[in-house]
């Protein structure tokens, strides 16, 4: 049984204050992950400490930088991050590590993530809870752009052949335009209308993105804020089903 | 034309003091790298960050921990190594990115490394100079052992199908019995006699196994000290040769 979970920037930072640690949320998140399942791999978003250097740099998921200050101000904002939610991990009982996606990944000419997971999954098989990030990646033909937390998790659903994918956000799951969870999506179409673009400057895409890359995997995802996540770790349907 | 260089942890630390940078070398190094070849991969080793950290654990390239705090104690201290050599790389006009092996690599049940390094090769394309170092690597069966700056070399060498391997230390080259440099290695019996063990604590080996490491190398190697790293840059032969 593997699982991967998202705990998406917006939970692990306070998004408004530049390299800020929402230090809160991420023990409530570890307490809840300290119970949780076996095979568990954790990507967290960048928040406050990753879109900033992106926007300073100019540097997007299609628009790149063959600067290496540039590579390594975003890449070292979000390692300490990472460091951060590691060792929160860590103090809570979870055997975490931390595994840097610029070391990597790569995307080809045409944008496409290549990101082998076997050291991934040697990870999980000793036991450990491989912990990844948001991060910036280089790109044939671009230098580097930015990897999204949301895509690293639809390639490791797939490549890890995934049982359950958690989202863990700052909403209750997918909302409709009365504001009420919907419960469950099987086609884009369902809640096309009701998904605008993120209201707070996000590179990498809001709601409309997830769901779509979410909807393309084999294995069920979920959409949920922290107060359901222990219940996602329990096995339970949370927020919203998206199958 | 692929370079695959070590920097030897007794040239960027002081081996002797816990965690601390020789500043010196390493700037003279940044500046000779400056000038150097167009694709180069950039090794360091751990001195007087990793061995400290990987001993209190006791952690080999043999002997591994499940103990995740263990992991993250002596890829911690790589890492602020790591942050230190990309710097000072960066300084000198060098546009050095990290990769952190631990990311990616993993040992199988007998040990073997695996590596892939296409996100290395990709660097590469994109004019980056990628810079791994020593760090530890999970191992099936045993938690997380300890990979060698020299392992990285024979790694990469080999999958990156390298045309040159320099190893900068702290001595001239190899060295006979009388202190003098040994032009030429093309077997290890030629120089059995000379080699004995490192006289610092080193728990990735000492000369002897750099040696049989180096004659396994399609690529031609050399081992040199900073007086030598221009020279080989440049595309001289310095220090011994081993081929």
């Amino acid at each position: 049984m593997t699982t991967v979970l998202k705990l998406g920037g917006s939970v692990v930072t306070r998004k408004d204050e530049p390299e800020t640690v929402d230090e809160t949320n991420l023990e409530r998140a570890a307490a809840a992950l300290a119970d949780g399942p076996g095979d568990l791999v954790v990507v967290h978003g960048g928040g406050s400490f990753g879109h900033h250097h992106a926007s300073e740099h100019g540097v997007s998921t299609t628009e790149g930088t063959h600067e290496a200050v540039g590579v390594t101000d975003i890449h070292g904002a979000m390692k300490r991050l990472n460091d951060a939610v590691v060792a929160a991990l860590q103090r809570a009982g979870v055997p975490a590590v931390p595994v840097h996606p610029f070391s990597l990944a790569w995307r080809d000419a045409d944008g496409t993530l290549h990101l082998p997971a076997d050291s991934v999954r040697a990870m999980l098989d000793e036991g450990f809870v491989p912990v990844l990030h948001g991060d910036v990646v280089v790109h044939a033909g671009r230098g580097a752009t930015i990897l999204s937390g949301d895509e690293l998790v639809v390639s490791l659903a797939g490549s890890l052949d995934a049982d359950r994918v958690g989202l863990c956000s700052d909403v209750p799951g997918v909302l409709d335009d009365e504001g009420t969870v919907v419960p469950r999506i099987e086609r884009f179409e369902d809640v096309a209308d009701y998904l605008g673009g993120s209201e707070a400057t996000d590179v990498t895409g809001g709601m409309a993105a997830k769901v779509r890359e979410l909807l393309a995997l084999d294995a069920p995802a979920q959409v949920f804020d922290l107060d359901g996540l222990a219940g996602f770790l329990d096995g339970a349907d949370t927020g919203t089903v998206i199958d």
